[in-house]
């Protein structure tokens, strides 16, 4: 597929210079999507050359740029026809597709948001997992960070997809330190909330807990909702506090990255025998099996030019 | 100045493209500068052909880049070459000079950041006002919010020069909203902190009070600070309560974009007469003829080739 593909390692798109080889996908050092991380963005997975659950990314991504004031120059359809037409372009069967809509840079000089022109990109590089299949296996060990706590809500939106990770970041290094592979943050009330690009899930008594506030409404996330009603699976979408952990008996992340990524060892304690759990693997099985149900998938026609 | 000369409306420095004019200046849609806001920077001014306390914004910067546990392939004096290298081909006399570094992006598809190769920017644009000087005549309405508070020191470290300004955007389009100019938020406590880019002074029964933490710890902050105490004013450092900015008789924010900027409006209550009050012009005027004073200024050769 790489044959002479100048799009093979990805394809992006910008205003400014169309359809590129994502190695020349570039942004302005002025646009305020980078020196005011003004900015909201979604990601969706294709696989087996199918979007998943594409319409509500769009939905997602356009109720993130209204609650931003953010207008741009391309419709639904348009950002729906970049989309397509990166993966096309690309080959990839299995693609990470982010849209990204900035807000751009001022005419004359004027710092006033308000004013600016604001921008849209988009690309579709190969399938990223927070996790590799391989990593899986053996499951993840999850810090609860201590030194840092997760932006509040009351200073930045966690429902609007933004790039604010300098304490998600923060996380991730102390995890590293602590020996752990992914990290979670606490919020000001010792509540669990998320980490970089996953949302988290604690198994206690063969039922679900998830976080309800102070994390992004993620859609993997609500897919396991979903499916784990529908696999008879009780769920608690409600505050957990940090000491519920002691409590998990399986543990796992979620994102569109990756999907159900098991966790098998939580601050140094292992989750009941270490290795994933057998709840955990159900929903794996099934979330993965939901990317050929026709009810969440759009297909991407690439023999179109 | 303009005449033929590439770089006149600015010129800027990457590891990728050497020196380019300004409107060239790009980085890659997947440096984690960007999208992770995995970032610091630090803004140092020219005017009148010098840089403005040079050394101590290098301080700042490096710092800055060893809380974050970040490394360039360029050290001090070649940024330091850079920065001079920028001013010297864009010709200006009076110029905003901003070094940036980012987290850059993984070699082999890795999203640990400590694996990830750091990158420099820089470049030189003219001098930015966040308050023109025109305006600085009558003055600014500053609008305390009350919708969002400053992310907090447990989340994101504000003494590290970051871009994570979306509560600061959030603000000042609640300023606009209000009526006024510009905005300042608080914290979790109800005390203020800072704006886009600027600290924040009240003249209390003529002296200076500015919050001690919860903010950037600006040089023209510290500067304001030490002409202060040379003029014999009182000075407080310490938390200052939403509601002391109604006992203010003026009120001033500071900036490398702009120096000191009179306010004379809070929250639509007229400060003094109205005007930019005698405090404020008085340390206005110290501020700038600072900018002759060799104890602070580095001169820039702009014959050099």
């Amino acid at each position: 597929m790489t044959d002479g593909n100048p799009y093979a390692r990805g394809c992006a798109w910008t205003h400014a210079d169309g359809f590129v080889p994502i190695r020349e996908a570039k942004m302005s050092l002025l646009d305020a999507g980078f020196s005011r991380s003004d900015v909201t963005y979604d990601v969706v997975a294709v696989w087996n050359g199918q979007f998943f659950r594409l319409q509500e990314h769009l939905d997602r991504f356009e109720r993130s740029m209204d609650r931003l004031h953010m207008n741009l120059r391309v419709d639904r359809d348009e950002i729906e026809g970049i989309l397509h037409e990166c993966v096309r372009r690309s080959g990839l069967r299995e693609a990470y597709v982010d849209m990204i809509a900035t807000r751009g840079w001022p005419g004359r000089g004027g710092r006033d948001p308000w004013t600016f022109k604001n921008q849209f990109y988009a690309y579709a590089i190969p399938y990223l997992w927070i996790v590799e299949p391989d990593d899986q296996e053996v499951g993840s060990h999850l810090v609860i960070a201590r030194d840092t706590v997760r932006i509040p809500e009351a200073s930045v939106d966690p429902t609007v997809k933004n790039f604010h990770w300098g304490d998600l970041t923060r996380g991730a290094f102390e995890a590293h330190d602590r020996g752990g592979t992914v990290a979670v943050l606490p919020d000001l009330d010792g509540n669990l909330t998320e980490g970089p690009g996953f949302n988290v899930f604690l198994v206690i008594e063969g039922e679900l807990h998830t976080p309800d506030s102070g994390v992004l409404q993620g859609l993997t996330r609500r897919t396991i909702l979903e499916l784990a009603e529908e696999h008879g699976l009780g769920t608690h979408v409600a505050p957990v506090p940090v000491g519920e952990a002691a409590r998990a008996e399986e543990a796992f992340i979620t994102s569109t990255a990756g999907g159900v990524m098991p966790v098998t060892m939580i601050d140094g304690r292992t989750l009941g025998d270490g290795q994933p759990g057998p709840i955990t693997l159900r929903l794996r099985q099934a979330y993965w099996d939901a990317h050929d149900n026709s009810r969440w998938t759009t297909p991407i026609n690439y023999d179109v030019t």
